[in-house]
């Protein structure tokens, strides 16, 4: 079973409901929304994972192993197991852009397909796009920390399996990294691949030195050192030591980087060794536990940092490690459908996301609304998938495209709602006929 | 590429190393260890991954495309490019048995293999071993806190991808978990699958009795209903009105499930009303924003709760969502090895653990030792790959061996280091003769 197609990466209650829904015949048009509940300690979301969302959708099978696994659980009955043999979406997709920033209660995705196909979907769609969604967020907020710093994503050995990393290379990509250090994230995606040396590099080595010189000679395009292996003062004095040698050989030292320690001490203690040593052109990079507060205090205190590698705190969110995402149905058989038990009504009704500008093109508020209605603003959910298949473009947005729509959007949002901590609120109203259909269902039960 | 398979999941570094090694010919046998620095909300770590580890090692290669993107990238030689065609991992593995207890500093994995090939699955290896560790060491909490009370995994759709959640329903039921929402963790590795019904479900009829008497139809042998839709008390109500007209069709209502709201309060009014229908064996689940910490509190609280579902909290290990995991040169070219930068010296060496018991047979210690050292106390590090082979039966440990020897371990550990607010420390002693090596390595620098 291949880990990126198999319909049975979902939960058991998927195919539960599925059989019950197809023995009464429940196979109508529904509309479900996959939004995220709020964040407090985020400002805003940037939407990611909708291709490798819609990929899934439309390859996705219920091959011979798969429907054995069925039958051999005793759970189903063999109507059942045998009909989804044929099982494939069929629907509609209604999205956000990849690269848009949005707010909590905005449908990220909108799915219109017949009830069991809109259903069984849930499990694996959240899952591809509450994690990059998670980390296009996460990653947008240390690039905002960054300013015009690049920062590198080197998190994928403690992201949280392969398909993680490899996600997360591109999330942070799209919320504005320079670069990655998974390979197989530049192989798919296209992102630039950055790396240097680990510190058992320099420890298989008799020395420093030799370790550096090696290094250099192998990859004369691309010299990055790592110092900090055993002593960063004396690895910076061997790295403008070996520069010289170098130099006469007409290979640059790019830049140095520092893993550990007191990283801005670190960092002003090296620039100032490079620079007496005449390498004031080499760069240094910083890594080891950083995340958008450490980037932020590192860079305001004008702290001599040309680059900023960040790994385990992004690829995992690890401050919010996961969104309360929720896939809800709000529409079926010409009835608008939302949960409202105690203290947590949900927005029922088939909706759109309507925003509007200030007169300098700045983000002023959004406006949730019905798609029934028409309101100020621009609409923000665009189809992109139709009977199953990707329609036109829209569906096939170039990562690149993006990143650049993510890094407009960030430049347009008010600036108190990137506050790293305690982010002011984007103004997102409810539409007058969004407010009566909440009424008017909580009243009903 | 294949995701599970493929060795570009892993860091550029990892690459621009190994073309420096092979111009070098070093290629002499290199000793790696893997291993967690310490992490003071987890008074224990449970050994979990080396199956999908080694799965990985035996199978990963080099096909035509990923050596056309590394040729593409500009950064390698096309004589390593073409060396990397026969790339096999021919190494030597040790390790703890799955579901081992162990502590700080102690090798989860020796890798014992020619440099190259012990530097290049760092990146990897790590990303395997580090996250089913971190989830099982997270579940097996969950499991102390619930006591007898059974704890199922519901955790897939917000964990980091789909690796992250089929991993994870290994890793929980390693620990203890008793089942697994998740399809593919079912199908691949024989957990036991459970599930009910999602609030759509319900809201998708025109009435919850209609949601609830079609579901019981369609699963007769299991019948487990969702009753937090609208309201918790009206649920229980219909359960109860319901399941008088499924007794005369020889249905049993199994289980209701609670998902909002004040889940003891929930669960002590569902008690009394089903009590009070004559459903005394109707048991009770529930969910929503669990983990240890809650599970402890609501069980305490003698609460009439049968079963617990876990997810985000777990599948993220959301209160520590990375360990500090590491990957360490130790032993290369008949030296010891270790980085021993400021504050921060690395145990060199290549090491074994060694375990006492007390005469009660509980665990009174572990001394980590050098592999030459005679010490008392059984070692831990198994042979579990040789030549690049799973070796005997030791690499094939079922699961279900690894969730007894978890259980067994469990029982053995001191109850202070069990506990989940700040655990005590098991006492782990260095050798003298490992004291010395790391005296004698930091005086040479």
């Amino acid at each position: 079973m291949n880990l990126e197609r198999t319909p049975l990466l979902t939960d058991l209650y998927e195919l539960t409901m599925l059989q019950t829904y197809y023995e009464h015949g429940m196979t109508e048009e529904a509309v479900f929304e996959l939004f995220m509940r709020e964040s407090p300690q985020r400002g805003f979301f940037v939407a990611a994972g909708l291709q490798q969302g819609l990929d899934w959708l439309e390859q996705m099978r219920f091959k011979p192993q798969e429907l054995e696994w069925m039958r051999e659980t005793g759970l189903f009955s063999d109507t059942f197991v045998d009909c989804m043999a044929d099982f494939r979406f069929t629907g509609r997709v209604l999205a956000l852009d990849e690269g848009s920033v949005f707010f909590a209660e905005e449908p990220l995705v909108q799915i219109v397909a017949p009830l069991p196909e809109a259903q069984f979907i849930e499990s694996r769609l959240m899952n591809i796009l509450h994690y990059q969604t998670l980390i296009a967020s996460k990653a947008a907020r240390c690039r905002l920390a960054a300013g015009d710093t690049p920062v590198i994503d080197f998190g994928m050995r403690r992201a949280h399996g392969g398909e993680a990393g490899t996600w997360a290379a591109r999330a942070c990509y799209m919320a504005g990294f320079a670069a990655t250090a998974t390979c197989l994230g530049s192989a798919r995606y296209g992102i630039p691949p950055t790396g240097t040396m680990a510190h058992a590099f320099v420890l298989a080595h008799d020395s420093e030195i030799e370790a550096f010189e090696r290094f250099a000679r192998s990859h004369p395009d691309n010299v990055v050192l790592l110092i900090d292996t055993y002593d960063v003062r004396r690895g910076a004095e061997r790295v403008v030591e070996v520069a010289g040698r170098l130099a006469d050989e007409g290979i640059p030292v790019h830049g140095v980087r520092i893993d550990s320690g007191d990283l801005a001490a670190n960092a002003r203690m090296t620039r100032e060794i490079l620079d007496q040593g005449g390498l004031a052109d080499t760069r240094i990079i910083v890594s080891g536990g950083l995340d958008e507060y450490r980037i932020e205090s590192l860079l305001s205190g004008d702290v001599p940092i040309d680059g900023v590698g960040v790994g385990s705190n992004v690829d995992t969110s690890a401050d919010v490690p996961f969104l309360d995402s929720a896939y809800k149905l709000h529409y079926f058989r010409d009835k608008p459908r939302g949960k409202h038990s105690k203290g947590k009504t949900d927005l029922p009704g088939r909706k759109q996301v309507f925003r509007q500008f200030d007169s300098a093109g700045a983000m002023a508020g959004d406006t949730l609304g019905l798609t029934s209605e028409s309101l100020r603003g621009a609409p923000l959910l665009k189809e992109v998938m139709a009977a199953g298949r990707r329609t036109g473009d829209a569906g096939a947005t170039d990562l690149e495209q993006a990143r650049d729509r993510c890094a407009r959007q960030l430049s347009l949002l008010p600036p108190d709602v990137c506050a790293l901590r305690k982010p002011a609120q984007y103004p997102v109203r409810l539409s007058e006929g969004l407010k009566r259909l909440r009424t008017e269902l909580a009243a009903r039960h």
